[in-house]
């Protein structure tokens, strides 16, 4: 009876999908599509595969420049053209009913207007499934292509970003949910008392207003939030309602966790109106062994002298004067420029997993972060200590290679979770905020 | 044989989608869809009407602040809620396969990148039907919606344009068309030979690139201009591959396409590159007698206030103090604000029509364009002496009412043009560019 009273805590379940893979070899993966970040047919393919496994929402991650890297590097990712999000995911909104369609946008290169707009535009096209990544964008190439000779600096980027979260809001809320009536009789197409004129001046911008669309069909879209610094947790914990980071393990995840609810909680509202979608890489095999094989063989489609200088990167010295098929040399000993902790992170890794320099190399070229490898059972175990130890409410899952390593995901993973209760069977409502468990923002200007 | 030599010259023709219909009473005419501006499952059976009856293109004229008019007027417009372009563009990308997607974007109010970008993507998600029309916006309370305080200056919007449309299709142009090589066994992904850095630095824009997509499908989207005064009609010579204008008769359309085919010749294009293509109100009946009755109806629907403002402006005096039910009294004798030619226009048109001081002001409140009113056989008689004698290559077709109107257009008049000769029965290719016999542009960094 008490089972039935509380229902058991589920996970929610986000798709990272720009780039369809993180992974910087996997489109080179035996059997991957070259070219899934970049063909729709694949790409409505993933996001059918994606629904019919009941996933909270397909996300695509969104950069206002080529990534900025050496050629040499460069000509090697796939991730070099891409779908621009909100013509991509309003394509795919025709072709899907319930998944929730996320897009990021930048506060720094765009305007509130535009962004408020298109994400209203987007949540009435798909019936109430759009969820907004605000972020304040960190690649500072991207201010040479918006006639700036710099970027725009962190705390600055993070100033901007409350005030335009604002505007944002406060434009949606233009038109109360009941102003259009459509009279055909009396001619009266909506009720002007029933339109808010925003008038808003403010540091960094001035908006007038109304918005010229209607209140979306989620009274807001959903606001995610992604940046790790301080100013982006505060931001994070007054703002968003899910958010998507990167711990690098259970503890670290379980700390970022309390953090951002209790702030949560000091901003007064509720935690449960945040939810924490750690992002994590997924490999599934039919054996521990097979999945970790998979991983090491997709690590090793990194092309040696990217992976190298990733490699150097993360240790603070020149990793290509080891042996490349030898096990990683005592470094303990060593002074190198990286951060104690980052340095002790490879040394731990390269141990643990009995990994050769190469192998090494291809892990900090390929994919860094949290992982989950594993059979769908093992993986199923992870995610519900992580749930239940509140390091997260659910993940933002990286796909490791595609299609195959995606379908293992939908096909194997979703079902074991399914088995144990811990992931619906079938989605409840049709609304992102719905399969969120997020309540519908009202009307800051009107009952 | 002379006739099977050289085929006999066909119309182009765009619908004006958004609004679906300009005419202010539209949506109040008996059986219309109060909401067919902003409602998904009308607009696909729209695009799909128009898909059937091989329309060139669909276009979404786009603005970016709701109208600027006083609440009285506003409340009774259809057009205060709109889709964004890109977003339902998209989304009708994947209920069609061949009709051209056209939408306004602004060089006034955005950034040559996003723009750049967004248009990529719709072709290379529609397989290379996306259309740009460039527009300077002329709507001064659209400055109060993106911090200014004034609109920029007419002249500086034509500077900031034409530099505007060098870096979007400098951008385009970022990747040769064959960059992509995506070769799984030596991991190189794209040749950096192929790429072009485009580093353009002018008076309005420092925009570095290379863009983050795939040159599109068309090589450059179809370049549309809807700009009306001098710099507006040069850069239509300059850049335009179809323009949408607005000429009031036969006779001052042949005077501005010999206009702009000249300064098209004189900017070293070939007259054929560019496509004229009026805007114009057509209201099918089954006689004449019957069409002119439905004109005079959706006019009826135009709330009378703001009618008699609007005739008010056209007159340049009040016009609340005529009986509304007697024809017009004789006015030339009067003093007035308006321009004479604007005076006799309306003068003109009362009397040619018998109208009264209403009808005559419900005209000028809904739509007082160009107007083609009669039976399939007589407007396709106008048609094809618009395109004899040279005042077009075709239609900018807005409806009178949804989804009658269109209807009318699409069931009866497309069949009519079709037994003529004068408009294809089937598609020939598939891109937009194909459709309006437009040559795909070279790269200009690339063979
Ligand atoms: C899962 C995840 C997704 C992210 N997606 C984007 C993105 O789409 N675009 C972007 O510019 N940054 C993205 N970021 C980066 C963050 O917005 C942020 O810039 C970064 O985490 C650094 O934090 P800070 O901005 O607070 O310094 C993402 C980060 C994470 C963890
Ligand atoms: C058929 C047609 C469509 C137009 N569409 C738009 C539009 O979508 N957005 C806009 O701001 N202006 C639009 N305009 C206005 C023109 O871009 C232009 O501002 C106007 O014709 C005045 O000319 P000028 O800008 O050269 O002074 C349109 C004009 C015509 C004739």
């Amino acid at each position: 009876m008490a089972d039935q009273a509380k229902p058991k805590k589920q996970l929610h379940l986000a798709a990272f999908m720009r780039p369809v893979s993180l992974h910087s070899g996997a489109w080179r993966y035996p059997g991957a599509y070259p070219d899934a970040n970049f063909n729709l047919s694949h790409l409505k393919s993933f996001i059918q595969k994606l629904e019919a496994a009941k996933f909270d929402a397909f996300f695509m991650a969104d950069h206002l420049a080529v990534l900025n890297m050496p050629v040499e590097a460069l000509k090697r990712s796939h991730t070099v053209t891409s779908f621009e999000p909100f013509t991509l995911l309003s394509a795919l909104s025709q072709v899907t009913t319930h998944i929730g369609l996320a897009a990021t946008a930048s506060t720094t290169y765009d305007e509130p207007y535009h962004v408020a707009r298109r994400f209203a535009s987007l949540d009435h096209l798909s019936g109430g499934r759009a969820a907004w990544n605000i972020v304040t964008t960190g690649n500072p190439e991207t201010a040479l292509n918006f006639s700036l000779d710099e970027h725009v600096e962190h705390a600055e980027r993070y100033k901007r970003a409350r005030e335009f979260y604002d505007v944002v809001t406060g434009l949606w809320d233009s038109f109360a949910d009941d102003a259009f009536m459509r009279d055909q009789e009396t001619g009266v197409f909506f009720d002007p008392g029933r339109l808010h004129t925003l008038n808003h001046k403010g540091e960094n911008f001035k908006v007038k207003g109304p918005l010229n669309i209607a209140r979306p069909v989620q009274g807001w879209p959903v606001i995610v939030q992604a940046g790790q610094s301080e100013p982006g947790k505060q931001l994070a914990a007054e703002t968003a309602e899910a958010v998507f980071c990167a711990p690098r393990d259970l503890e670290s995840a379980k700390a970022l966790y309390a953090d951002i609810k209790g702030r949560v909680e000091a901003a007064g509202r509720k935690r449960e109106h945040l939810k924490l979608l750690p992002a994590v890489f997924i490999v599934v095999g039919d054996t521990v062994e097979d999945a970790k094989e998979k991983r090491l063989k997709v690590d090793s489609l990194v092309h040696h002298e990217t992976a190298i200088a990733s490699l150097s990167v993360a240790l603070g010295q020149d990793a290509s004067k080891f042996d490349p098929d030898s096990p990683l040399p005592d470094l303990d000993i060593l002074d190198t420029n990286a951060s104690k902790t980052g340095r002790a992170g490879v040394i731990k890794l390269a141990k643990e997993e009995w990994l050769t320099v190469r192998q090494l190399a291809g892990r900090y070229g390929g994919y860094s972060g949290l992982s989950f490898v594993g059979t769908p059972e093992t993986i199923a175990d992870e995610m519900a200590t992580w749930l239940e130890e509140e390091a997260a409410d659910g993940f933002t899952v990286v796909s490791p290679f595609l299609p195959e390593g995606l379908d293992a995901i939908t096909d194997k993973l979703v079902p074991e979770l399914q088995r144990r209760g811990l992931f619906r069977k079938e989605y409840k409502g049709t609304t992102l905020r719905e399969h969120l468990g997020l309540p519908r923002p009202k009307n800051r200007f009107f009952e």
